[in-house]
């Protein structure tokens, strides 16, 4: 974590030789400071399958060590880019992500977020929350945050998901965050917004998809549980792990005993999954991530 | 874990008043002096289906505390065990228990649990050693243990199986281990000794069950990877789960590499499942189990 | 963790036979239900020092499965107490635990702590919050918890400390927690409540004692950093130790880096801890602790 | 982890714009293909103190993709090495290290390193073991591997310190290993081997140093236990960590019972310290270090 104003490069391209160097060397002839870099060759879900690898890349540069801004580097950079087939982008420390954070009754990651939020761990602007529960509202509110109370019912499922996405949209959000929030988001809302929406699940994945995975971890009587934070796609509970824990349990904890241990996980695994996401540390490769630490 | 010799007293009966002051009053009676005890009640797989839970305990008692031995003891505490319906036993600290070690290729397990052997850290017998490989042989038998070489062929399952049964009852063995042995027990082996039949399965169950769960975990992009020892049973990867742990990997590491880290938590977890099973801190319930550590 | 009220019996004794027949004899002449028991014998510091072993114990009994009420329970309990020499205490789970609260300015606990409070995952009353700063009085107060300034300067110690222990007093707080309070307490203040003011500490004691753990830890090239939940005692960071964890950290986290995991480690730590202190699972041993979890 | 033959550059040198384009430039001038590479920038133990940070590198190359071998890699690269002040190494995973371990009368390290080496996990020559006790003699000559038994009284200490060191010349050793050797080196002898011993403590340093830790840990009262794998310098339990891990352990632990559980954890950080190091990835600033995993 630096500082000082840095742009991040986050891309990937099919695998060839000199990637880094013809990448390094762009950077280096404009006399760029690099502060961090990660590099990686991925051979995706069947390695050595011959489909051939794709290289992952995330290089920190220091704003002011370069002669131009942004918009210069992303002219003069796209040629490279072209030529290496690269999926690309570039961003601005300066400039904060905007998120935004959907909710229903459990507080724990809404409080946890806010707290990061407050003491500027999390660096970024939070131009809404959206709930389908109004319990929350207040403490929202407190914080200078705007709430919208979006209402669930079985009728109006198209209409609150259109509501959300006006909302997230009109909120130029950057990233949506499913902070237990327990209405399933529409497919069409989803494909809308690919690798922007994280959502928290309460087990780690992919054991006990679906409903209550405390109590079915109870029942088949496993000795850890965990969450997992990942995108939201949409298949439900199959999008791309970006970030998992595991918590000790024994014989003695009831499934509500499960639930209290698995929110300090929930809360946990969120915020460093949405830290890497933030911080452009997350790439995807098919369902798969790669996540530069 | 005590120097001295100790009994211990490992039950389960149907909850209800008066179970610990009853077992203990026993005891207290007898001046036998208690050094570790543990008592859990058990609601089951379905908590609040008022089918009523069931209670467990284990109990140590110093050997040289009490009037008598391990025969008087059984006798004089029958009554008291009727009248509690319990499932008991009681096992004394002196002998030694009998374990029969099945293994394939892999070596790491065996390494790991002669060393355990060798140190004292584990105080058993090994009868004998099984593999359905011979590449193992001169290892074992450096070690003054026995060794069988119970070739599995497709045709020969049945008799393979009987043969294996028979060299663990000619050892008389208390319990069998299969540490990475890479063939399924058939039924029939598995029904004539239940709970006494421990096998380390290389994923975090229900995770991934079947072939190749490294394989699975890599298509997956799980962040974590882990081991599971459990009760051999006559359903595939179902038994009740005795321990379970779980290490960090990222997107870096190929199936090789999990294969590797995985091998790690493997033993560990194996050794754990083991020595708790040894002291009679398992106790089943159902298709769970109680471990008292 | 059960929804019913119970009684919780937490208590020590010399070492004997029959102690446990004694105490849960007692409870089941009275048709007591226990729902959770707990024993250890503990040979403190010096094991095998022939200094003799102390026994500690913790019982859940359901309340309404006895036929009198917490005042009763005492009175015939006393004389068995007496009897074995006992330091006990009992509780009653529909009587709210009474946590007082310091902060200075950092907010991750202060959140962390009133989520579970909202929740009621910490079913406590909190009569108010206390801090050298005023900054977070607005979110306290927003939660309708009295907030009091008292501000700490190098003249006014004393007087300072004298008002915290009065404000802690006339709240009738059965318990202190220093939630990242930056401030030494006066001896004296420690002394007048042993056992009952809770300090989470930022490293892995014994390591890193004193100023900056983290930056110690950076300089020092740890692996791990951690957090310890203690009581505090005149001793600067010597008190017993109720609970710890670490996290993994690398040669490119920086110290700032650390002090950002840290704030989740420390969190955590400090809800188990108090957890675990309210639940009367903490026994306290000379300069460690039984912790019955 | 790759099977192809690879070569591993490993080098550090004062921070500059430039660095990585510099030096991968060079490797794809040559058309070699990058399978792994890391890079880091190293502010030292006093970050800000504008002492000036220290790049540090590793570099995987494919062997069979660059047109010339190791020597005149090695040539060709001199300039440019020079020209960043460099300092460097470059090895070839076709040349297996050569390591030398020392064992006292305790196994499990010994045990385990060596189903590493007999399953290949660790690709090494080990051209002795060299213990002060000749207990372990049979086991290491069982595997074909050379023992030395080179016993230490306080008035040998000399002799058998320059005989060791003999022997590991002798052996052409790499890497000498202290799988629980529970003699202190001569200085001499670390003085002439730097970065090339590695140790194994059975603490987490640098809490208890000294003899005893796990009795030190017990007397304390902490909940973790651990152990820290570290380059051996003449200042004992001082040299740069490489490695660390911890063990949950409670208050029913005896001091016996921690050594048994230290065990696990001693043997899993010694062989992920010596992997990382036999695969160049530990680099060496001051008295810490950078491990690019």
């Amino acid at each position: 974590m630096h500082r000082e104003r840095f742009f991040t490069l986050a891309a990937s391209c099919p695998d060839r030789t000199g990637i880094i160097a013809r990448v390094t060397g762009f950077i280096a002839e404009h006399r760029g400071w690099v502060l961090e870099s990660s590099f990686h060759s991925d051979e995706g879900p069947e390695p050595g399958s011959g489909h051939g690898s794709r290289y992952f890349m995330r290089i920190e540069v220091k704003a002011d060590a370069l002669p131009f801004m942004l918009g210069e580097f992303r002219e003069r950079f796209a040629p490279i880019a072209r030529e290496l087939e690269m999926d690309w982008k570039i961003t601005d420390s300066a400039v904060k992500k905007r998120v935004v954070i959907l909710v229903s009754k459990q507080e724990h990651c809404l409080y946890d977020l806010l707290a990061r939020w407050q003491s500027k761990e999390l660096d970024i602007e939070i131009p809404c929350v959206i709930s389908n529960h109004d319990s929350l509202k207040g403490f929202v509110e407190w914080h200078g945050i705007p709430f919208h109370h979006v209402p669930v019912t079985s009728d109006n499922k198209a209409r609150a998901n259109a509501e959300i996405q006006r909302l997230f949209e009109e909120s130029r959000g950057d990233t949506m965050v499913l902070a237990r929030y327990m209405q399933i988001l529409a497919p069409e809302l989803c494909a809308a917004h690919p690798r922007r929406i994280l959502n928290i699940h309460h087990s780690f994945l992919p054991s006990f998809v679906g409903a209550k995975p405390y109590h079915q971890a109870y029942q088949r009587g496993v000795k850890l549980i965990g969450a997992t934070c990942h995108y939201v796609t949409a298949e439900l509970d199959q999008g791309p792990i970006v970030e998992q824990d595991v918590i000790r349990i024994d014989h003695s904890d009831s499934p509500e005993d499960m639930v209290r241990y698995g929110k300090d996980i929930e809360k946990t695994v969120l915020a460093r999954g949405l830290r890497y996401h933030l911080e452009d540390r997350v790439l995807v490769h098919g369902h798969k991530t790669v996540v530069f630490r």
